[in-house]
Order: C-alpha cells, then structure tokens, then sequence
C-alpha cells in the first residue's frame, strides 16, 4: 500500500505556493511561453542538471546560486529559446531574467532560479522578458499550475503533472510537480525540464540527497533517444508550509517523504517517455538479481535504449533475442546461463535458453498494451533477472516509430 | 603518401591461403551459407570478440581455442544460425563442426576456428554440415575470397573484401580481409564478422597486440545502432608465407605492417558501416584536440551514434546544435567555449558559439556526398575539435531512415 494519495493542483497543491504562465511573444506561434513558480516564503531549493559539457546559460546559473545558498522563492521558465551555446550573453541574459523577476516580485534576485528551454544557439527574446515579467506575475495564482505547465512545453504533445499528499507526523504533507520533455526535441529543440513543489520542512542537506536519489530512480531512468540535452534541469523547492516538524536526519519520516517524492518524479519520468518523439507506448523495463541496484538500473536503461529492441516493440514483435543481447551489452557482468526474460505475463527466456511460447498471443499483448487496454495504460512490461544478487531497477522508454524518423529528418531548420 | 597498394583477391591474396564457399543448406534461402578460409601452413592467430555477456557458442570456443595456442590452419564459418543462446548442445555443436572440418583437412581439429551468424537462439544443422563441409573443401581454391565473401553474409546488401600490398625488407607483403555485418540484423539475425589473411611472418604476442589496437581504430569505431552481438569476431591469421625475415619486436617493420593492417581493418568497418540498415550514406566523425586517442574516440563514437544526429544526416539537415549536444554528453571533459564543429568544408561553430553559414549550400553538401559525388564515396564528414589535448580518433556510422525502423519493425518474426 502506498503511503500518499492523489491530489489535484499540480505545483500548486502545496500549501505557499502559486504559479503562472502566459504567451509573452518568446515562442513563433504565439503559444504560451513564461512560467512562473513562487512559494509565499524562502524554500529550500535542491536542483539536478544536465552532465553535459554543452550546458545552457541557466544551467550554470542555477548551479551557481544553488551552491552559494540552496534556498529561493522563484523559477522563472521561458520556452523558445534554450539560451544554450550562446556565450557571455547569454549568462547576462540569464542574470537581467532574474533580476527582471526578481524586481517584479519585490524579492531579491537571489531567490530566483532561471531555465530555459528551445532552440539551441538562440538567446531569450529579452525585450519580450521585460514586458512579459511584470504581466506573468500579475497571473500568479494558488491553482495556477496548468497554466504554468502549459507555458514550458515545447513540442510536448501533453502538459505533464501530478500531485501527492501524504501525512507526516500525523499533518498532510504536499509533492507536486510539472515537466516538459518529448525527445531533444525538433529543430534543435531540447531539454527536459521538472519543477517539483513541496510543503514539507526540511534541511537543505536531506532535501538534496532525497532529490539526487529520485531523480537516479526517474529521470535519469527515461530514454526516448539517447539524448542528454543541454538544458536539462530538475529543480525542487520545499516550504514548509506544511507547519510539519522540520525533517532533520533520516528516519521513518523522510523516507515516507523520499517514496512521495520518488514517485512524483517516476511519474513525470514515465509521462515524458511516453510521450516521446513518435511514439506509441510505454516500455517499462525491470531488472532484478543484479549485483546492485546500479547496476540493474544500468541494464533496464540499455534494454529500454536498444533502437533494436525499440523498433521491435514498434513492430509488436516479442524478440527476445533483442533483449537478451541489449541486456548482454550493458557492461554489467553475468552468467548468460542464469538470464531470464519475461514479457507482460510470457516467459519468452529461462536460464539463458529460449522457451517455446505462444508467439501470437505475446504480439497481440504487446498490440493491447500499446492500445491501453493492460495495466490501465499503455505500458510493454520487460522483465529481466540476471540471477547474479538482489539489486533491481526499472528504466523507461518508448518505441522507435516512422514518426520518430520523420520529426528528427523532415521537419528541417 | 600510403606505404601500401590495393590490390585483387580478398583473403586469398596473401601467399598460401586458400577459400572456399557453399551452400550447404543452412540459409532458408538456398544462398551460399558456409564458408572455409585455409593457410597452407599454421598461422598466428590472433581474434577479438564481443564484449556482450550474452555470447555464442563459437566465441567462447574461439576465445578457448587462442588461449590454450595462438595458432590455426582454418576458420570455418556458417550463416544461418548464430548458434547464440543455445546452451550446452550449442557448444557440442561447436566442437564438432571443427573436429568435421579436421577431418576433411586432415588436420588437427584444435587448428580449426569457427564462427557463426543468424539467428540467435538457433542451433546450427548439423546433418547440413556433416555432408556440406566435405563438398566445402573440395571448393577451396587460391581465388576463392569471393566465394567466402559471399557465404558469410545475412542480409547484407553488398559483399565487403579488401587486399593491400605493401614491401617489408624489400620484399612483398600482402594483408586481405572479407567481413559481414549490416545491423544486428532482423529477425533476430546478429553480428559482426571478419577474417584478416596476412602472410607476414610474425611472433603471436605482437599479432595479438596489433590486430587488437587495429580493431580499436576500426571496427569497435562503428555504429549502426549501438547494439553489440552475441556473435561479433574479428580473426586475423598470419601465416609467414611472404617468407619475410619474422617480425620478433616493434619497430619499423612491424609499424607499417600494423598501418597496413588498420587500414584493412578500417576499410572493412566503413564498408559494414554503410551497409548499414536503411543507410543512404555514411558518416565519418573525425575529432580532434582531445585529452588522448581514447577520449576522442568516444566522442566520435557518440556523435556517430547519435539517433537524433542520424535522423538530421537522413533529413540532409546541418543540424550542429544536435551534433554539439551528442559531442557534450559523450563523458570526456571539455570546455564548451573551446569547441569547434565542421561539416565537409563549412564552418558551424567556433569557440562554441554559432557561426552564420550557408545553411542551403551545407544541406547540398549533404545531399551531394549521400549521393558519392564528394570525396569520391559517399560520406558526409564530420570535423570537432575540442580544445583540450593533442588526441585525435574517428568514427563511423549511417543515417537512420525510415528504412531501418521498417526493416526492424515490420518484418516481425
């Protein structure tokens, strides 16, 4: 059983917090383009980003504030530009956006954390910054996540958000969060971005460590394409408005809060790969029997990786052969002898050998997941055991489809 | 200028190798599935095979085979069946196919290699074998490259041979290849294969030694998508029929017959590279200005890989941001201020920011090379420099088209 349930209200379900977006003239098309998260008081901010050594502007602003003081009020998102690959300027760029907030907030610019999101090598449109700040922050509202939500897509087919509440010391606590992500995305476009809100109190030590852990478990667990971007940002922000007893050292109470946590992020992790450049499902991976839990982590995310195995989920076909050679290559040691291989309810693999199966009725499973009509959504289920100790992990990924192709080579810059 | 000259014959080339193929009845297809390379006398041989756990029976017999003696008289290889997968009656089968090709030799079966490739899971006929290697033998033949080339092949479009020709202490020496591979090709059809004929004369460790640096700069430089084979060998035989003064140490000698055989070895990998699955070109993704050679391999390596890079290649879209990207996530350390990208002759980027281009005349580039018309093949060139060393490396790979999700996707098992 769960310890949390489902709330409504996205990043505004914590108590102190509001958000908005708006069409601020960023995006060609008009759509919305400036997001804006703010919590009532100071929050501690724990934030993971890009490992890329091509990095956007905000990124090492981010990075920079957070190590100086790992507390802030706001974050300020644009979509449209990436403000990536874009020098000197661009970090001014990043500086005068938050300082541009920070002034429309009447707090310090120092609380205000910045992401990007766009077309990489394209600085922000910053005269449409200066008249787009002081107007978002007059939309800021206690239910203002959808709109925050749909003002930081990009090609994203869906907006992204999910809310739990769960009680800490006998007093509900709050998790939410938004993302974008569908790919690094078409033309140039980029990044995958999660904003997580929280009401809890908490040290800024924990929080970090609980949010480097979920986003190992989440997001680094999700591949469309392979892609790190040069954008990507998880940032997490809690209030303690809750007015729960400030969470100090480890214990039963923050691990109840890290399993909420964890969960937001896998469920903004999953939305994103789902909807993925092309797609048509979800593919869940699970390893287990792996020497540690990093390891079978790294063998979910190279099954979930293989443009093989991708392409034969597109295709319906049960291949194990693709399975087991992905699993294979994963850099992981084992004994081929003791693989096992199971997809939805057939076992396709035992002890390394394959194993006669009913291969119409595991390509039609495969047809009805992707259909939605298996575990009430639209997930291929892989499950792997190397039989080599009791590490385990899942990594999530999507099929690679014709559309996939076509939206990464016909639609050219 | 080169110290070596192409020239005809394939494997066959080098003195005192014959080769052989047939079809004996493995491929569904009636096409020539078995193939027999034979030195006159016991060569050195050295092999490199897949790093997957996940691996075929003749690997773990080759790998045994070249630990207990560097030396072999004939490899054996059959398509068809990977013979991956297949468990204790897999390796039987392994042994005993050497012990028949023994027999029809009349010689040691400890001096026979083998190698399969096909579909994984399957055992190989062995009532096939046992009546096809003796006609097998019958074919060997001083011009039978040819004849091997194509009995290795799965679903490869082109057969792929090479000969160089080079003088060591005044006298010729002569290095021949044949290779296959395609993709780990449907359904479930796997591996990369290749055999390397030499008639230097040469001791064990050095031959080892080179041929795995060779395969370094060659073969483990390719990508078509990222999967790694059960299956996948390299096996170099050299056989001192050339009756050159032996080559005991490093020096001169033995540096241009390891040039020699890279450059084998790189012909060959580029001719699997674009014979890749559903390629229109290939890729070639030179780096430079790297910490050392292994660090700009890999990047090169990521780039090559990159799905989204590939898609761009496909959509003849001169997409630096994507190869950027792919360059920043490949886990070398850089500084993104000091990167530098080309494509052909134009100048994308510089101290990492964009450079205006003529992005119509790139496109055409693109266009022309994926066409043959540039550099006399059909490559498009890559060229990244990133500022931190004196490292250099190259990789290779194709586009990604509609044709490879078809060819993975569709033709369902």
């Amino acid at each position: 059983m769960a310890d949390w349930q489902v709330v409504s209200g996205g990043i505004t379900a914590p108590k102190g917090f509001k958000a908005g977006g708006i069409a601020a003239g960023l995006k060609p098309s008009g759509s919305p383009d400036l997001a804006l998260i703010v919590s009532d008081v100071d929050a501690i901010a724990a934030g993971v980003f890009t490992t890329s050594q091509v990095k956007a502007a905000c990124v090492d602003y981010c990075r920079q504030r957070l190590q100086a003081k790992p507390s802030a009020r706001a974050i300020l998102c644009n979509a449209g530009q990436a403000n990536a690959a874009t020098g000197a300027q661009g970090w001014a760029d990043a500086v005068e956006s938050a300082q541009l907030t920070g002034q429309a907030l009447g707090i310090s610019p120092e609380l205000v954390l910045v992401a990007s999101t766009g077309v990489i090598g394209q600085r922000i449109k910053m005269e449409q910054m200066r008249s787009g700040i002081p107007k978002l922050v007059e939309t800021l509202s206690d239910n203002g996540s959808d709109a925050a939500a749909k003002a930081i897509i990009t090609t994203d087919l869906v907006t992204k958000s999910i809310a739990l509440e769960l009680m800490l010391d006998g007093r509900p606590v709050r998790v939410g969060g938004i993302c974008k992500g569908s790919g690094m995305i078409h033309p140039n476009m980029a990044t995958m971005l999660a904003f997580v809100t929280c009401d809890a109190a908490i040290s800024p030590h924990l929080w970090q460590e609980m949010v480097s852990r979920a986003a190992d478990k989440s997001f680094n667990q999700i591949t469309v394409d392979g892609d790190t971007s040069t954008n990507d940002s998880l940032i997490a922000l809690a209030n303690g408005e809750s007015r729960t007893p400030a969470i100090t050292e480890s214990g039963a109470e923050s691990d109840k809060l890290e399993a909420a946590l964890t969960e937001v992020c896998m469920h903004l992790a999953k939305a994103i790969a789902r909807d993925g450049e092309g797609a048509t499902c979800l593919i869940e991976v699970q390893v287990s029997g792996a020497p540690d839990d990093a390891s079978a982590r790294q063998i979910a995310r190279t099954v979930a990786g293989s443009s093989l195995f991708k392409s034969a989920v597109f295709g319906r076909d049960p291949n194990w052969g693709r399975i087991a050679a992905a699993a294979g290559r994963a850099g992981v040691p084992f004994e081929q002898d003791h693989l096992r291989v199971q997809l939805g309810t057939f076992l396709l693999m035992e002890r390394g050998q394959p194993l006669p199966f009913d291969r119409a009725a595991a390509s039609a499973y495969m047809k009805q997941a992707a259909a939605g009509a298996y575990l009430q959504d639209d997930t291929v289920l892989v499950a792997i055991d190397i039989g080599s100790g009791s590490g385990s992990g899942m990594a999530w990924g999507c099929d690679l489809s014709y559309d996939y192709v076509k939206i990464n080579a016909e639609y050219t810059t």
